[in-house]
């Protein structure tokens, strides 16, 4: 049989790639970003909202999802893609960077990780093998094997062992992935997605690399980025990593990040992202523009009847026509605690995103991706590594999905 | 020129009317709920979901509004169409009522109501005169005259005061209002309503329709209502007090009500309505249907399937077909604390609300009313008045609009 998780470069512009990666749910043009529903819902956007502004693959989250309502609930209520009511494709993260991002919450043995829940104290312990389980139950497009995810930076020795632990529990994950033979029972096939660790370590990376490559995971993630360093480290080891990975698999690099990043690795032949940082900075109140970031509360937008940004064919900006938002109505909304203010700004930002991406895969097609990134970043600093190392204002934090 | 306001009666059906009310943005078929957008957004809701579930007139709150934002800012951004990006009618009612839902921050003298801001602690004096200012700048289809509300039960000594006060208030508010002679000048023409007070007296009602008719408003409202009294108390106010009120225009009872509350009121020949009902409980995570109330979140919707009801064609219920949300996750997103939730439901109850008028609407044209009323209060308890003064269980709020 065909299949099922095939993926076409349709163009390559140096290390640059423009993909479309097929999912029993529909296709996925890369470069591509894709929304957070951590808990099965991007928060206050509506699936037809999200379709309309050119999300093709959405996130969910394991570890939330596996306390809250529960694994087999979702099975029950006709799994993910019924309960986020989202026909397209849905991938979802293993659990394993929660023992990063609630480190004070989870405990991590050869074994597995204990969870305390976050919602209501309650034991988790989640193996390989249960997160694999977990996501069969959920029913996504795609899984994520259970990956060690260390801080950074981080000793040597400690790195060795997560790499090494990664590589041990990706092959649990798909000898369980393998048992369930999901590709011939009666499901919708899901593919697992092997996930590199290794920190900012080229040679780390590469003993990673090495480990997971013979499982031959269908896709492969760049994880253990964007965990406390620099973003100029960041892009270094992508530029170490990315020609480590088969050219004829997707590339996903998690939890990342800035519009910047976002061009940067691109450029060094990444594919998929995901990030909570344009929902999480819509409800926070600051927006992406193509003239740099704005933080909708300030007092000069008060009476500004401009759009965030006239460019924009988002449902606030209606690139300036009939209905659009000002950033007057805007920053009202904002202060008045209306509903309506994040979910504006989480649609524009996502279309930002989204558009981005969009337009960098017509200038890889084009043969143009390197003027495309110089003229993007320059937006955002004075050059690729320069933007990178000094993230937009209001950007400090770098957060990867989730929590 | 031909009158903006017009007011045509398309069907009578006893006391019921079915009608259709112009405004220089557009026409209402009435009996017509208006969702209301307190701070200048209708919670959670986007304009075009809005329309696409039936909305024709929304209501935003000149208290609030002359507050935060503040009228001169509205007027910046364009007047509230523009800040409300909603090219319908819409109404902004005059903070009279807020006298009463925020009793302690306001004092009335005969010069006007004295607030002290719910938001900042900060002084706002309003006459009469300003009332009809603010609203002016606003820029809405219809004001509200400044009217007295005293809560319910009132001494007749004190409720005659308010009636008589409410009269010498609406003379002012007309003749301001003709001052600014918004009909002749450059902006769109706005028409102003008188509210009838008299609480639940009919000889008070009188006495109010008395002072007010000869003002000749384009529309009168019928306020004072649903502030204490008995549903049964606030119907048999209502069948006294409509046949005072001038058949060709139109009949606004605010800040009511419950589902069977619309229906009586319509028998008895009231033409629009507003309330908080609808989004507020949607938000509270109630929800009305076709076989009564329904709490989201109860534990024996956990697992449930179903859409809240089949029969709905609302965003969650899609008639029970492709994407449309089971109980279960909407409860689950409800107890995730995820804004789909009140989304979703507060989409849910404004189109049962408009669904619910529209049919009723279509059963006067039949000269069917009664019969429809009749099935339809039946729903909600054992008949007409049985309904209203048992409310549906979880509904034990009855708030007007605004506060």
């Amino acid at each position: 049989m065909p299949d099922p998780f095939a993926f076409d470069l349709a163009a390559t512009d140096g290390d640059a790639r423009a993909g479309v990666w097929s999912t029993p749910h529909g296709d996925v043009r890369t470069p591509a970003f894709m929304p957070v529903g951590t808990a099965g819902s991007v928060k206050g956007v509506m699936p037809e909202q999200l379709a309309a502004i050119g999300s093709s693959q959405i996130l969910a989250n394991t570890y939330h999802l596996a306390l809250r309502p529960g694994a087999d609930v979702i099975t029950d209520l006709g799994g993910l893609h019924a309960v986020m009511s989202w026909e397209g494709p849905i991938l979802t993260d293993s659990g394993g960077f929660q023992v990063f991002s609630l480190a004070d919450l989870a405990t991590m043995t050869e074994e597995g990780v204990r969870f305390v829940s976050h919602v209501d104290g309650s034991k988790l312990f989640m193996r390989p093998e249960d997160s694999v389980d977990i996501q069969a139950k959920l029913g996504a497009d795609v899984m994520m094997c259970l990956d060690e995810c260390p801080p950074l930076p981080c000793e040597p020795a400690k790195m060795a062992d997560a790499v090494d632990r990664t590589t041990r529990w990706a092959t649990r994950c798909r000898d369980r992935w393998n048992e369930l033979d999901r590709l011939t029972a009666g499901g919708d096939p899901q593919a697992l997605f092997g996930i590199l660790q290794g920190g900012v370590d080229p040679a780390m990376r590469a003993r990673s690399a090495e480990g997971l490559l013979p499982l031959d995971f269908p896709g492969y993630a760049i994880g253990g980025l964007s965990v406390g360093e620099a973003p100029a480290e960041m892009y270094r080891t992508l530029e170490a990593t990315t020609p480590l990975l088969p050219r004829e698999k997707p590339r996903y690099l998690m939890g990342v990040g800035t519009p910047a990043d976002l061009v940067n690795a691109v450029m060094r032949g990444v594919d998929l992202f995901d990030c909570v940082m344009p929902t999480r900075n819509g409800r926070n109140g600051s927006v992406f523009t193509s003239g740099g970031v704005l933080k909708i509360k300030n007092a000069v937008h008060a009476r500004d009847t401009a759009p965030i940004d006239a460019a924009c064919d988002c449902p606030a900006c209606r690139r300036g026509g009939a209905g659009a938002f000002s950033r007057g109505t805007l920053r009202h909304l904002f202060l008045a605690g209306e509903m309506l203010a994040p979910i504006l700004l989480s649609l524009h930002n996502l279309r930002f995103y989204h558009r981005l991406l969009a337009d960098l895969r017509a200038a890889i097609e084009r043969g143009e991706a390197e003027a495309f990134a110089a003229a993007e970043l320059a937006k955002w600093g004075a050059g690729a590594n320069v933007a990178a190392t000094n993230p937009p204002p209001g950007d400090p934090v770098r957060t990867q999905n989730g929590a």
